[in-house]
């Protein structure tokens, strides 16, 4: 028995290394010859366990049936998303670095590999090979993920750089990108230089109120809706499906016959709750996210020459929905708070003690006892100069007690290594079944593009 | 634009309801008009989070490729595991039934629907369709998960009346299984009742030495390796896949021509040592499950006509890979562990505090400080009869240390909501792509077996 079964272990070796589920035919490219529109969702921090929270947030306990979610029908498999440094936790930079040229790199790198030499992205060989380019989401659009599929750089946080690398056109009135919008307005007008007048004398059309977003009608356009990143879901109208919209509707009108574009769409503040260890501003941001998915959806239903690939660059702050020992996640809990640790910790900071449970009862709606009303209100708060010191240290107060009454549970203010799904729908989506690693999203997105 | 989007919203939403994934025809099948034999393995509460964990524990920090794992070509899906209960955090029982049963119940229930109505399993129906059958684990067989797949109790913890249903016949010489391998000898030999000589004098072969079970060449057979669960794999030797094997070669020797078999085979203590939050007992017992499925899929490249699914009941503990703010989860540190904290505490409590440190240095091989030292050794420990509660709460004064010294994060001591990966390879693997309802799986196997 023994030997039978090593022989038998070594021609499954063989057999599983020959019929790599990844390696299957893509059909339905066949059909046609234009390569599809790729259109790159990444939800910034969106581990497993913030789909299930989402779903379980949009279901009803005792209900026949869970709701259902845009991600039901796309999940293709799994990514590993470790960075090449001396750890197995990426941050933000490293893993879009890797999602956008198939390269891992060390964290904090824009666009470049662990030796500091800039590496070709999706984005920059698509507008090579005559594609239309772009980007949205609801952070600056500096940040680390948008900025890695367009710039080079050592370090995520030289955020007037970055906007420097996307103001300057690469040619006569063209940019890396067809349309690029979300937030970063700061980084684009400052104080040593302001690029917006010169961007649009080249041609550029440039907006910064989301009313006039409709009203574009050309591209290269830039809208940038916030002087850093845009409001959180939660204390706002959510803007991520309505810049996909948008978005969509000026790439789709630009296009000339036999022209893809690239557009890459980024979830980003589902990761900044995370760090805050917010979980109702997280539901709020993975609903913005899911709408936005929603639309595009859509669109490759209308467009089916178009590949929607989701995926997240790694998990934030160690969620899971499950706290304390007890068997429950109290979801309906989570829904009746009504805006973000961020939001009402500015807010608290400005009154006095004595109204803060007044302000906060009908905000988080949870069943707070004396005693965790007065762990809250004879809070030790640093002496600091900076408010923000301040906000995360009384922050640091609510989360356990948030924690506590929505059983929700939190490991880090960091992200973990913990694989992320992988989901998509549309030609060449086969490719991306099964695990795999991050750089093999990359992979096979600039096969398509080369 | 506003009203085209509509549009194509509704376009979308039809055609994601006519194009489910799962609907794809089991083209393997066709070719063989004997049903598969059905390989059906649980890591009791294996989330993602446990493959991640795995995968990075077995490989090393700056080498150029991750370690591979017999996971890597198998993930086709997710599932979620809700229960029939007020709360979306199901137990091994609630769960286990659904995947025997395809039917949700409350936590706690055996193979029962919400209304204590007993319900048909997979392993009922496969024997009355002629069928063979067993099940594996490193529990005790009477346990939950095995319990679920045989027999019918409103409550998990009525292991004597499992043990008494497991071991009544159900025809002259003729049990629920054909083969049974795990712990639990003490259930079956209890003060009340011994039913080993019974079993056997009625043509049921027994063992309860690892050392036997080699020379086990027949049908009906038991065995049942100790009093309660195997201990955990870090602190013996493995044994789930040298069991996986034996029962594998036992169920291939008594098939006859278009018989197929249904074998569960379970991973049990994954949960156990998420329960304890202790890192390093469950990399070890996901390395033993890993082990045992290496075994499986080289029977199944050896016999194609078996279809391996692999899938948890629930994730355990709220575990993540990354803690207290810090990019790092530091495997190698976790991979320094030489025993469960189950093992560990036992000891320390038969010995003066003042040895603790001698003790253990060697058995952790974490670099304490004098301070985390101290915290141990003047840990206030409950004045408590049972010497299990002073384990615990030596136990709940260690983890936190651990934890901080690996990065490794937990939450609960009980389970989650989040969902769980999904894997399978052969004949009709295919159906159980994408997102589903752990009840799915159990309709799809259901539905093999009718
Ligand atoms: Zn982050
Ligand atoms: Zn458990």
């Amino acid at each position: 028995m023994k030997s039978r079964t090593l022989v038998a272990l070594a021609i499954a070796a063989a057999i599983s290394t020959a019929s790599c589920a990844t390696t299957e035919a893509p059909s339905e490219a066949a059909a046609d010859t234009t390569p599809p529109n790729i259109i790159f969702m990444i939800g910034d921090g969106m581990g497993f366990e913030y789909i299930s929270a989402y779903r379980y947030a949009m279901s009803e306990l005792g209900a026949d049936k869970l709701a259902s979610t845009p991600f039901d029908d796309l999940l293709v498999g799994a990514a590993t998303t470790y960075p090449d440094d001396d750890t197995w936790v990426t941050d933000s930079a490293s893993s879009a670095t890797a999602l956008a040229t198939g390269i891992k790199s060390y964290n904090g790198a824009i666009g470049m590999d662990a030796n500091k030499h800039p590496q070709q992205t999706l984005m920059e060989l698509a507008r090579q090979n005559g594609w239309l380019t772009g980007a949205v989401s609801t952070s600056q659009v500096t940040h680390a993920t948008p900025a890695s599929f367009f710039t080079h750089h050592p370090s995520r946080n030289m955020y007037h750089q970055i906007a420097d690398s996307m103001a300057t056109p690469i040619a006569d009135g063209q940019w890396s990108f067809d349309v690029m919008l979300g937030g970063g307005y700061a980084h684009f007008n400052r104080d040593d230089k302001n690029w917006l007048p010169e961007l649009e004398a080249q041609g550029m059309t440039i907006v910064t109120e989301f009313e006039e977003l409709p009203e574009v009608q050309q591209l290269p356009a830039m809208g940038l809706f916030a002087p850093i990143g845009l409001p959180h879901a939660i204390d706002d109208e959510p803007r991520l499906a309505s810049m996909t919209e948008h978005a969509l509707r000026l790439l789709t009108e630009q296009q000339t016959e036999g022209q893809p574009f690239a557009l890459m769409i980024e979830g980003s503040q589902i990761d900044w709750c995370g760090h805050a260890n917010d979980i109702a501003c997280a539901v709020h941001e993975m609903a913005d996210f899911a709408a936005a998915i929603e639309v595009v959806k859509a669109y490759q239903a209308e467009h089916p020459n178009t590949l929607l690939v989701i995926t997240a660059d790694h998990s934030t702050g160690g969620l899971t929905l499950g706290q304390g020992g007890e068997y429950a996640w109290y979801s309906e809990r989570v829904m009746g708070i009504q805006n973000s640790l961020a939001f009402l910790t500015e807010r608290l900071l400005e009154m006095p003690r004595a109204q803060w449970r007044e302000y906060l009862q009908p905000r988080l709606n949870l069943d707070f006892s004396d005693e965790d009303w007065q762990q809250l209100i004879e809070a030790e708060l640093p002496d600091s100069e900076r408010a923000r010191d301040q906000q995360y240290a009384l922050g640091a107060v609510l989360v356990p007690l948030i924690s506590k009454h929505t059983r929700t549970g939190w490991t880090t203010t960091g992200h973990t290594a913990v694989d992320v799904p992988v989901l998509a729908v549309g030609p060449y989506a086969e490719q991306l079944r099964g695990y795999q690693d991050h750089t093999d999203i990359a992979k096979v997105l600039l096969n398509i593009v080369k």
